[in-house]
């Protein structure tokens, strides 16, 4: 990826080259694989996927104030705010180019188009909603699963249906797109217990932060709905503090452990995998391999330590 | 354009709500229709231009600090820098749902989606042109050109594109391009000029904002060439400071009063119109009445006083 003026290519690259476990793109290319199609046909919609996710990265970190990621300095806090939301916006239309890039027929890619762009507009909405959730001490696990499917589901369930077009299997979208978002919102449910009890140089992410910025994870919708009265006011002092002390952020912690919060987020995470690896044992595979893999991946996703 | 939550929806319809002269779907519309092209074909690619347009600017109004625009303040003024940087995000997404919306033959499309997603990356490019220019005293003007062409000339050029490509006429896109970057430069040089000799309540943005955003406007850098060294000075001291007084502002404007920049622009604006002109009178046209509102428009850019 290059460009003029420099400085907007490199806070463009800056998380890209970061690394990162590139799981999305990883899903389409072995959805697409499984199902018969080529890497070809895979790999430039697989790019389209990566490039979009890591635009909503670069946008979240600076409307969450994150300020580490991958283990290093989040886009805005090296660049400054202005050339981060202009690094998210080229990182955008990088994806929709990447995709362009694809010599696949003008119809499977309009299709395609059309699931990155659902993708697009549902993630926008699912992050929306994860910050009106911030300043609510009401919301439900229902409306959790809803905000989650929309900001972490919908972009695994388009990397999936992307890897379906690839293999040119259109009819089985539903599926795919079923599997996708249940092994998204599994990742995401393993992201959120991780940012609690994941060793901060593993996860590559400020530990606590989501405590810090209030954020409505399962985890804590459970604890809040299981607290004591006495538990509920600590928690409603410490939660969206964010100028919280270590100490204090480990007194919410404990009482999060204490409710069975954790075990129960954990829970839900394996049920939704499962619900995922059953999906892929029901597709009509060709190739056994890359099915396992995908399985392995769905497995990894809930079990992994960063 | 409707959807959950609420305040994302609101946010993101805040600016296309309160109108602005649409000028980019009405050169769509035009440049199709001159064409032979029908009104069906061009109203989806007009939206989605309009759409485009309304995320750079909520985006852009973040990074300038521009407070004020279309007489009412800006997106993240309401709604907080979190929710304007999700509500242009959602507008970019919704500008490739508009184009997705048309029934256009697949091929059309992709070509149309290709010119969308390289105006994105064009006009992402202009942007942080411009934002490097802020720190720099001796901007020329060619790079002032190219800056120009990139972050306003390309929606133009692309709108241009737009409507060839809706009339079936892709042997025209060069044409096409050079005409809509011509015009949107025009209109681009008039709309500096208007920041700072245009009525308030007819231009609906704060005036003298690019003067303490210290924007190197083709104006400016016209005004620090011919500039004595007396005058120089007053500009390095007033130029980009944030919090300069009205009084020191309109000393900085009376020097491009004096140095007859603000002229020079005009009539620098008044070639690129013509040289516009000139390309739409060249065009196989087929319908008059359509060439000649064309016409109108863009002088009418380099006219107005709005």
């Amino acid at each position: 990826m290059q460009g003029s003026p420099d400085i907007l290519y490199k806070a463009a690259q800056h998380l890209p080259k970061a690394g990162g476990k590139r799981l999305r793109p990883a899903l389409v290319i072995l959805v697409s694989k499984a199902l018969g199609g080529t890497l070809e046909n895979a790999i430039y919609p697989a790019l389209s996927i990566e490039l979009m996710h890591n635009f909503t990265l670069v946008h979240d970190d600076i409307m969450d104030r994150d300020e580490k990621r991958r283990g290093i300095p989040t886009v805005h806090v090296i660049y400054g705010e202005p050339m981060a939301i202009l690094a998210g916006d080229l990182l955008y239309a990088k994806s929709y180019e990447a995709l362009l890039k694809s010599r696949l027929a003008p119809d499977i890619l309009k299709k395609m188009t059309e699931v990155l762009t659902w993708a697009a507009v549902t993630l926008a909405e699912g992050q929306a909603l994860d910050m009106t959730f911030e300043e609510r001490w009401d919301v439900s696990e229902e409306e959790y699963m809803e905000m989650i499917n929309k900001k972490t589901g919908s972009l695994f369930a388009a990397s999936a249906m992307l890897g379906g077009l690839a293999a040119n299997r259109a009819d089985l979208q539903e599926q795919l797109k079923e599997l996708g978002s249940k092994m998204g919102v599994a990742f995401q449910i393993r992201d959120d217990l991780l940012s609690l009890i994941g060793d901060e140089s593993k996860t590559g992410k400020s530990k606590y932060n989501d405590l810090r910025e209030g954020k409505k994870t399962l985890i804590v919708i459970k604890a809040l709905e299981r607290a004591s009265s006495t538990q509920l006011e600590t928690l409603k002092n410490i939660l969206g503090k964010k100028d919280a002390s270590l100490d204090e952020l480990e007194r919410a912690f404990r009482i999060l452990e204490e409710t069975g919060a954790l075990e129960y987020a954990q829970r839900k995470a394996e049920e939704l995998a499962e619900r995922a690896i059953s999906i892929v044992k029901s597709l009509p595979v060709v190739d056994e391999d890359a099915r396992n893999i995908l399985i392995e991946l769905i497995e990894f996703g809930i079990k992994r330590e960063y």
